[in-house]
């Protein structure tokens, strides 16, 4: 079957590879169906060194699941199921208080050789722990949007969850990336009466204010800051949704948000250090996130996108097959393409 | 009437200065019978330029209400009162949310000259939103624990809090001064079922024990982290109150705390960054904490005290008078004395 392999920077290629079979009485093989290709997909790409070594790509995807091993309760052939962005056992301290991507038996799709979810099929470890029934038919149009329950949903919910959106309050969120967006989506799910969108492309703050941004400002940095603290009475925000993961959008957090307030994290930390000494300690700002444990939050968020109340399928906006996902990826990296669905 | 001011490193002196009078109509005026020396006075103390006026010196106090302004309304004459370290209104928003001291007309004892709380008696601005009634004598031997209320129970409270410590968890206390001998109060109150004190000083960590920690580890830094995780199964603990503020103790913070955990700073932060990148984010670290807001705490800590079933004031070990306040000081600077009260 063919699966994507990143080789070096910018150099991705789709090859033969064999068809993923069950290893483990635990595992499930999944047809996908439909994938994608995540922002954190171009970290990689963008700098990896060369490998001798092929390195497996993708792990956002939906799909039939072909093969079961014997321990696997909660799935048979034929399910529609969705993945979250790692594996999990679902029973261990950790997966039982949500907090998935520390689970004790962590899988990472590909890790290990295979194949990614970039690709015809996935071995998914952990089945039961792991995988949610899609509860449509393959070619449903709601297919997209249930896809971003892998990961960019999730990650867009843990920012506003973490940054503790409250109802009837301000949020801002940083960043007008799918990821951002998806925040947007998930701070106006939770209430937020005010939502300021920092982002300067000006078609995805478009779609940000179709999500439900209240303000766009365009700023960045000091300028950004002022920006933000003229539209909330020079007070900042009591939640800030940090989704670029810059150590300029680390600060422009800490400048607009609120005494007393939350900065929830997600954008992927490209900064060692954060400037968090007695200034903000005398301000009582909290700085929390991470990576999202979107198998937490997958039940919880589906029945939104089934009743079309949350259509975050809409940050794709372009589709491609196997063969072009090499292209795929330099539209993201080149910014011509906001997120890319991948038809295997 | 005789007060403190700070004249430059290592250098108090008790003063002659006007006995305080009401200057606005929220006002009151404090007899103070009660006071005692914080660690953060030590701060200026050590490190201090020498000052051509005297800085007045001194934020916790309990005393007796000597005069009041035309529009105090809850406070008359003769009252006993104790104060949290900073004055507030108590009905803007930041105060309504219990978030006293980013409040927006905050006032600090002794600023603009005057006397602070370690003298004869304190202007106490804003009377009506900052005091809080004592419901025993002025001689009672509950007085310096009810003391504590001013800062440092709060302040310990706060870490506990802001780590968001749980019933039946670990939770780990890094320093043994006075906050942290508090949080470590704290931490039990809020039902700890582990609660691991870091610190060196055999007496202090004795009181800790007996205030409630289960474990003490007296190492430092990697070998301190080393023995914690020891002690919890390699994992470390969802909940650490860092109460020192040296960049090793935000370290060790970040070395013992779980995965998903929360670090609750109090301790006033003598580094300007933290390294707080990709790895604590994919851990899913959250830090918080600040300076507390006493004010918020004040009436859910005192039935505790009054009943005896916490007893903070055990902290002190040396009471002075005010004409020995720069003998105080010194001790607690050369750790003699863990914590000082004084009676003016």
């Amino acid at each position: 079957m063919k699966a994507t392999f990143l080789y070096g920077p910018g150099d991705i290629r789709i090859e033969d590879t064999l068809r993923p079979s069950i290893q483990s009485a635990t595992d499930a093989v999944v047809k996908v169906t439909l994938a994608c290709i995540c922002g954190s997909d171009l970290w990689d790409y963008n700098e990896s060194e060369e490998l001798e070594v092929g390195r497996p790509r993708g792990h956002e995807f939906v799909g039939v699941v072909e093969a079961v091993g014997v321990d696997v309760k909660k799935f048979k052939v034929g399910d529609f199921v969705v993945a979250p962005f790692v594996s999990s056992c679902g029973v261990c301290d950790f997966c039982l208080k949500g907090q998935h991507t520390s689970c004790r038996k962590i899988g990472f799709f590909g890790h290990g050789g295979g194949a990614g979810g970039q690709s015809e099929a996935v071995l998914v470890t952990n089945a039961d722990g792991t995988l949610v029934t899609l509860p449509v038919e393959v070619d449903s149009p709601l297919v997209p949007s249930l896809l971003t329950l892998s990961d960019v949903m999730c990650t867009g919910h843990h920012a506003a969850v973490t940054a503790r959106v409250q109802a009837g309050e301000t949020a801002v969120v940083i960043g007008d990336g799918a990821v951002g967006l998806c925040a947007v989506i998930a701070a106006k799910r939770m209430g937020a009466s005010r939502i300021i969108l920092m982002g300067r492309h000006e078609g995805r703050t478009a779609l940000g204010r179709e999500f439900g941004a209240t303000d766009v400002v365009s700023e960045r940095d000091e300028e950004g800051i002022r920006k933000v603290l003229e539209l909330t009475n020079g007070d900042g925000a009591p939640s800030v949704l940090e989704c670029v993961g810059t150590a300029s959008a680390m600060e422009m957090a800490l400048g607009v948000v609120r005494d007393y307030g939350t900065i929830g994290r997600v954008g992927a930390a490209q900064y060692e250090t954060i400037p968090f000494g007695f200034g903000p300690l005398m301000r009582n700002i909290t700085i929390s996130g991470g990576v999202a444990p979107a198998r937490a939050y997958i039940e919880e968020l589906m029945p939104d996108i089934l009743s079309g109340k949350i259509n975050p399928g809409k940050v794709f906006d372009l589709t491609v097959g196997l063969d072009e996902v090499p292209a795929g990826y330099e539209a993201m990296s080149k910014r011509t393409a906001l997120k890319v669905l991948v038809k295997p």
